[in-house]
């Protein structure tokens, strides 16, 4: 939460820290402490114990204002940016700004950085701001922002229920859609055209719009042997057809900068013993962690708790390489069982077996075992949750059907 | 192009280059490189005269070789992550891999790193891969991957132009729905309902969506005032209303990567005389500024030229604040005439009055002058072209129409 932002300066010994970027645009850190994104970003500055200070654009100023985050909204031009580029030419009169802020502010301690940026201009600037004198000092992972972002204030939870919501919605409608497609000897067809995955997703794409949500990262739509492999998108151009795995997952944002991440697992049709049993396995998997998962456990034995549900019913997972017994597998679970949710798709907490913190109240995850076969297919079940005292709450009630008879 | 990469790193006696992200979203560089994206992202390392290597989590294997720019891919367990992180422990892990690369790639001099990623991250990974003795140098704007990006080889220039078009589409679509609103008394209404800039929005995004569009920095839809701030992007809750000034600014982006940038402005009714000189002077401008666009001729020129038409009208622009006789301007022709346009919206060349560089054949870029009158109105009108050896070619060609009657 924003307001442990303080504690964690102090518990590190940071006298200062600043964000920084040219756009907020998938930069969580700067979306996060502004309230909002500024098309052009900008240089948020905070001494520990002080209120904070944003440094922007004239022409995001009105923008920067309503956010409302940041009470004191200053600009380039007023921290005199003209007169730096005029004197010592554009490209150092950035870091000159940056250490002006600084002095201005009588900083002389330690000083940490953030905010998505390339880092040809990281390794600059982190060099030019020590010869500046600033202190400029590692915050190693989990830094202050990580740290702060991991759990949600109510506000926060509030918008992350909202796009699992509607998220929630575009799932239920895809799955209607696919239950009403005319079917002709396990071919399928939408509006007497045969339904490509192209075709679907582009129905989905509407629904996301139509939901105020957009999905930069793509949606998931793979069918088949293409399902086996937990990041392939589905080609467009492959028919949608009867009794073949779908592996549907959709992580759409909202423009509130805020994600959502479902996944649903389908079959067209009847389903075979051996997709059944694929199926219920990882039901079961995450029926379990979702029992398991509570304040104070850890990712680590959360995941655990996974694996011994899907290896019990004979299938690897990546236990295995983290035991040493092998050094990669390409079937079974073959990936960590969830990932924090917020203004990023995947942050802190992890559920994994390198995830040994215990779990807070206020983190949101997502609970999402996979099995996957290769050349054949793959089931996952994914939803989001929070982490409350006792256990959790699943964000958003998304119908769980396996066969779409 | 990306085929300069070499040339570029020669000319700054770079030995090895580094792109990493744990994410291809919004990070130019890494999607340049790869050809698309990967969910994971990955490390593209590439030694001066030698083809490049890929390493990704076994998770985005098969996107990464799907898109096929970098042939040699392998994956973190084939360069022991995991032995490493049991090792070292996660974070330091990540350097620990940074380096091995370089040693095994025989690397000794001068490395420079890319990749949007946190400062925190890279403050982190400079001082340990230094440690290391890696020698992470500098790489000044415009660094080899800026200068490689900034002219468009013609895969790109042709995905830039169907970006352009399917978003020229859409803007004709909604002008001939502002069009058809049901006027009364100034007031509009949509489907029986008052128009609200939300519900002109929401149609927007289904019609981008349509196209396989989507806008992850929003479109501006500027009524009236609002439209005095170039980056207001619009009160949902406004009553879209006939003789107002509306800036419409869409700047979508393609499941390609690549951006569209195209602006315009209208009054639905007519225009009084004073918005006509103000939309005048601006198109005026444009149509100078195109005049002089061409290969050789430097930003600040055609910036310059841009200006003369809007001070001879009587207007001031932001050449007052380069040339010192004011610390900033809130009217008049307030921000630079356009920037390049790419797998970014905002990206080398400018037009400015710090562009002191030629433009170049197959450079591509905005031209968008802009007028704004406080607490009145703006007018903006941008298109995207592509500088042509004699002149440019508008990317797309998308009507201009000021008065909706």
């Amino acid at each position: 939460m924003l307001s442990q932002i303080d504690e964690e300066m102090r518990r590190r010994h940071v006298q200062a820290l600043m964000i920084l970027g040219e756009t907020t645009l998938a930069d969580p850190n700067l979306t996060y402490v502004v309230g909002g994104t500024l098309a052009r970003g900008g240089v948020y500055f905070k001494r520990v114990g002080h209120k904070p200070l944003l440094v922007t654009s004239i022409l995001d100023l009105g923008t920067a204002e309503k956010w409302g985050r940041v009470k004191q909204v200053e600009t380039y031009s007023e921290w005199g940016l003209e007169k730096l580029v005029r004197k010592y030419g554009r490209e150092e009169a950035y870091p000159r700004l940056l250490s002006e802020i600084c002095r201005k502010n009588g900083v002389n301690g330690k000083v940490t950085l953030y905010g998505r940026n390339d880092l040809a201009l990281g390794t600059y600037l982190i060099d030019k701001l020590r010869r500046f004198n600033v202190n400029v000092s590692v915050d190693k992972s989990p830094s202050i922002l990580e740290s702060a972002r991991e759990t949600k204030d109510i506000h926060e939870i509030e918008k992350l229920r909202s796009v699992a919501r509607k998220n929630g919605h575009v799932i239920e409608t895809t799955t209607k859609t696919l239950g009403s497609l005319k079917r002709k000897r396990g071919r399928l067809a939408l509006k007497g055209k045969r339904a490509t995955i192209g075709m679907i997703k582009s129905m989905i794409s509407s629904e996301l719009a139509a939901e105020g949500l957009g999905a930069p990262e793509g949606v998931i739509f793979a069918i088949g042997a293409s399902s086996a492999d937990p990041h392939n998108a589905g080609n467009p151009n492959y028919e949608v057809k009867e009794g073949k795995l779908i592996v549907f997952d959709i992580f759409p944002q909202a423009e509130s900068g805020y994600w959502s991440d479902i996944t649903r697992t389908y079959i067209i049709g009847r389903a075979s013993k051996e997709d059944k049993q694929l199926y219920d396995t990882v039901y079961e998997a995450q029926e379990v962690a979702m029992d398991w998962i509570r304040t104070g456990i850890s990712g680590e034995q959360v995941m655990s708790k996974a694996c011994d549900v899907i290896e019990r019913r004979g299938y690897r997972t990546i236990r295995d390489v983290f035991q040493g017994k092998t050094t990669g597998i390409s079937d079974g679970f073959i990936h960590s069982l969830g990932h924090g949710v917020g203004l990023t798709i995947g942050e802190r907490p992890n559920l994994s077996f390198l995830s040994k913190q215990p779990l807070k109240t206020g983190q949101i995850v997502t609970v999402e075992p996979g099995v996957y076969l290769s050349g054949y297919g793959g089931v996952r079940i994914e939803d989001t949750v929070l982490i409350t005292k006792s256990g959790i709450d699943i964000l958003a009630s998304v119908d769980k059907e396996f066969e779409i008879t």
